[in-house]
């Protein structure tokens, strides 16, 4: 099963057409990507091998406009590994009627903190994410 | 010359690795395309046309941390037109070495508010456009 | 008992220092705010009502920082009524240990949609808050 | 003359009152302290002290409703010296007509990096901040 995060929409998300503002997504889907780590990675391992994750791009399309009250559901899944980058293809969906809100592409790279360059995600590394490549036949945007 | 709007870094854009966050840059994006309005178009004729702008894709490349103090340049453009969507173009710069530090194409549609769909941009609309299609010579990432 | 909401703290609410932005714990408090009213209070009746609420002061005491993982519980109440405003007292407790993180005496008014003037909180209107007025011994800091 | 700083109110700063949200506020604040430190304060010599700024209560009263398109001018002076900490108080005015929006007592200390301990606010530490302390007639709210 793809991990969810849920986010219930508040007047302080919204603009002044009473809608979701677009720098919010990001931090809705910021929070869907935390929730997945605390979730389902070992914070232990992770410290050891010093490495943070950075977002190089994002592609975001806004689909639906989400409104006060609506409570959006965000599945979160690894769509594509490239030698040195990865992709999180995540997406928005009000829970109501299931209908898509906002699809996103998040590239992003691992980087050693101490030198900053972008690691190879091979290996174990790899395989760390591994779970979280299943998708539903859901067609990326990207 | 392509219009440039001007933001300072400070200690509340900031995250923990001592950078600005992903979502904070959207909405430097934003003060840049509201500076363009504000200061090329004419905001009655706008009014009376009871159209809204609406981002429909965003697509934002980070190619270089910005860090406390930092003065950004944000250059925009609009770089292509499609039917009923156009797409501005704006690249971020660290003001003291010219670096890029991000770059965005942003696509938007006009609708009509009161029915919520979005117009052919084409004539007189179109128009009010061209002045801000130039660029200089760099190669949108789109 | 206590109305609380929780939420847990996440690398973008965090500034350079590690600790949660000053500005953010505002929206914590509106988050909590929101809770108790969509729980605890019929949305149809206030629609009828027309009225909107408006902060007129906040005043919030910073005690101890909060940091990445830490989950923030909220509890608010009612901790005094004027003629035409009242005043939401709100503390932020660390989960894990119960320490006071922050509180806040949030005043605030009704006004009427239309004409924008404060009503009186008086009759129906307040007793619609009494349920909110409990504590547990805290001692309000305003 | 008293240290101001300027912000234009853009679309992001709406809520869906179409009025500038409350936590947006302390960011304006936290500018507007941005400016004048960088403006008046040797950063080497503060970085050689080892000291870093820490509010520790805010107590904001919101006065007017700001709109799209209203410029703030921002007024910061020292308003109060305590043993181990001061007040900055800030006044944020419609600069059109020159009408109080929002006035807020900013209460920090200033403490070790190394031990996260207040020092006295005393000697050339206190001169220092002599020169913010002209008023020009407004009685402090707090």
């Amino acid at each position: 099963m793809i991990p969810t995060t849920e986010v219930k929409i508040r007047g302080y998300h919204l603009d002044f057409y009473g809608h979701v503002n677009n720098a919010r997504y990001l931090e809705f889907l910021e929070e869907a990507r935390w929730d997945l780590f605390e979730n389902h990675f070992d914070p232990e391992r992770w410290k050891a091998k010093q490495l943070g994750f950075f977002v190089v791009r994002i592609a975001i399309n806004y689909r639906r406009p989400a409104s006060l009250g609506d409570v959006l559901s965000i599945a979160t899944h690894i769509s594509h590994f490239g030698k040195k980058s990865a992709v999180f293809t995540q997406r928005i969906f009000r829970k109501a009627d299931e209908e898509l809100v906002a699809d996103a592409d998040i590239t992003f790279t691992l980087a050693d903190l101490k030198t900053g360059r972008a690691v190879p995600i091979e290996g174990e590394l790899k395989e760390a994410f591994i779970p979280f490549c299943m998708d539903e036949g859901f067609e990326s945007t990207r």
